[in-house]
């Protein structure tokens, strides 16, 4: 594998996914793989969850890992042919090219504006870092993706699934602030490469990015949406068609205990207590969250493996 | 071990003291103890020596060691049922699970609110860690506790000791800010647990805890406490009575090279020079704070040793 | 080597660049030589290159790496004698000495206040680490000198000459901020130990140090300075004489393919686009700003070496 920016730049996902569960079983079983080669870790953003998952994927690899919060660095200008007089000091030209010299992998974090559609869309940071780097990217949550989380999120669905064809509904919840769709986003992505009866509920308003939701069947009445689910994931996002608005809190379409049912309940975390979700299905058995998380070390590190076999 | 959040999860403090000088003579000897082991070590407040000198204890045993500053993750909220629609974006119920699948023990730094009396003295951020967490916590100074260096504090004191009974006085000292109570209240503890003659000088309504103060002797009279010691421990501390207020500053109450005589001089560092204790002592034979902080390095590796072995 | 604050801690510059392109061909050779050895990092300023290619030449040594960012420990107080009754919780007396127990090398990142030339001059933080650490210093940038930075030059310069006696030409460029002069120092010191034909071109008050740059040539004209040059090396350095000062930008000294022909274009980067020098230039094969910044590992690792052979 050269990069990994999207799900799509896995070969095949259900092997990758059965790869991933066996790396799990026995997690230093490849540690000279990653020897004498290095991981860069690039922050634009805040992170737990993954700056740790990744961490210690990548050290399990055997791998060194060095961190970069960018704020410890200089601000990076992305326009073509700006004149750099204002604010930042390294073109990501240069930035990219150089940490491609210390590192043999680099993994982003880089979250969208919400402001501007139109370079969110371009994903601007991570695509110059793909176009300019000279060594494999890994988006570790860009402006409009979230593969790593897709990939855990479908190894904790695998590793749970009790029928032929489960019914796995991407329900939206209420948040106080205007957060990404990248997450949506990628979940969408991977439910469609999943053999799952797959459907996705919001209010009016919340409609994903079409180009990726296609014809897959939105629900704008949350109970209906959930009638039978074997999984319901929770998450909110911002408009996209008004770009980055909470348009409404619409505290109704909290999930709650009633509402769940038997379902798993799905969320990528941090996850407002609630408000998104309450404290009742959390603390319940139905509740995978923290799975899902323990899945994120070997959705990076299945990864960075593929990768690092092809470098 | 199964924790370390206080020096009474020591099972035999005299010989973890032992055990501590045998480790500083061959830091290196259980390498393979820590191997494919992590610890995750999380701050709340700033560090230098506690931050550097656990890292090199985890290292020297063969340990990897991640290193979370909880500013560059999210705002995590201790309160149980609240509703999370403000600031805080993660609640410690998920992030302890979380990253207890990350690391095989986390180390917690968090200093007290010193405003919230009863909020403080229940160890709220330690605590909600060793309740969620599911692998060994390592306190690194919390709320009202500093075991690590209590430990620290402890080896020197069994190093440099010429006799049987050795007469120790921990003496308050001014400070323009209002310092926690937790490096004194650690010192305390481990007194009470060495075969020494140790005492308390503080002017008045700097009583520590009466709990952990039990029968100890106080002083308010520091000239006659120093009174042939042979050990001076030098700290600030805010009121506990008036909680977390400086009553006064007492400039009078620094140590001088006069008050210290022959004694040897101990504090856990970073000191104010002449404030807290004048250069003239600092700078002289009988100051021991440089070799203090060297067994920070052994308290934490001793520490990690025995929760690594009950891994 | 006991150190490395400036260019003259080498014993024999051309032997150690050398040596340094001997270990690009094989980076890992060493391995062994940094078993159980620490590099401890400490930033005042911001970094990236360093830090990164720091890290990674103690790494490829078998280095383990600790990184501090002073921020997140204490404010130090350089003063001797001093009150600390403001400010500052750490004399660096203490701070300099605890380190030295915890890391078997420190390196340290200060840049200059650009305010008073005097303390600026005295290296006060560099110097206060020599003085009082007990342990190897090496500079990742002082308040003068970049040493790193001029031994990653000169090995890209041996690497790419073509002839005996190379025309290495330093300009001054303009630049919207007041920055150090660090940069051009080394490069002035390294220049005068290289069998090379050098000059410096700035416009008049920019003059460096006199004592630094002695009998070189000093240009008004930048393009008679320029003529048949092999190597431009452009940095922008705020005024020595009015110190710290931008006199004027003069923007005409920007470089541009024009001005530099078929002359190799260096810089330390990061570079301001279209301010120092014009995209047409760093987009052009005679750039080798990202060659210098590759060699940024080799330089910082055989530092370390030598260090580690000594200690």
């Amino acid at each position: 594998m050269k990069k990994y920016t999207t799900i799509y730049d896995l070969d095949n996902i259900p092997e990758t996914i059965q790869e991933a569960i066996q790396l799990k079983e026995n997690p230093f079983s490849t540690q000279l793989l990653g020897r004498n080669k290095t991981l860069v870790m690039l922050f634009f953003n805040a992170s737990l969850r993954t700056r740790l998952s990744t961490e210690k994927a990548a050290k399990n690899l055997g791998m060194d890992v060095m961190i970069l919060n960018v704020n410890d660095a200089w601000n990076l200008e992305f326009e073509e042919g700006s004149v750099m007089n204002l604010n930042s000091s390294e073109h990501i030209k240069e930035a990219a090219q150089v940490i491609s010299q210390y590192g043999d992998i680099i993994a982003i974090r880089a979250f969208p504006t919400l402001e501007d559609k139109e370079k969110d869309t371009s994903e601007w940071i991570l695509n110059s870092f793909v176009k300019y780097a000279t060594v494999p990217i890994v988006n570790m949550e860009s402006a409009t993706m979230h593969p790593l989380q897709a990939l855990a999120d479908a190894i904790t669905i695998t590793e749970l699934q009790t029928k032929q064809k489960s019914k796995v509904v991407l329900s939206w919840a209420p948040h106080p602030k205007a957060l990404p769709q990248a997450v949506a986003n990628s979940f969408v992505g991977m439910m469609q490469e999943l053999d799952v009866d797959f459907s996705i509920a919001h209010p009016k308003g919340y409609e994903l990015n079409p180009e990726l939701t296609l014809d897959i069947p939105i629900h704008y009445n949350q109970e209906e949406a959930l009638k039978d689910a074997d999984f319901v994931y929770v998450k909110n996002w911002s408009s996209y068609e008004s770009y980055g608005k909470v348009l409404h809190e619409d505290t109704n379409w909290m999930l709650t205990k009633e509402k769940l049912k038997e379902a798993k309940f799905m969320h990528c975390l941090p996850v407002r207590r609630n408000v998104v979700v309450e404290d009742a299905v959390l603390d319940s058995e139905n509740s995978v969250v923290i799975q899902q998380s323990y899945n994120r070390v070997y959705s990076a590190q299945i990864v960075l493996k593929k990768i690092l076999e092809n470098l």
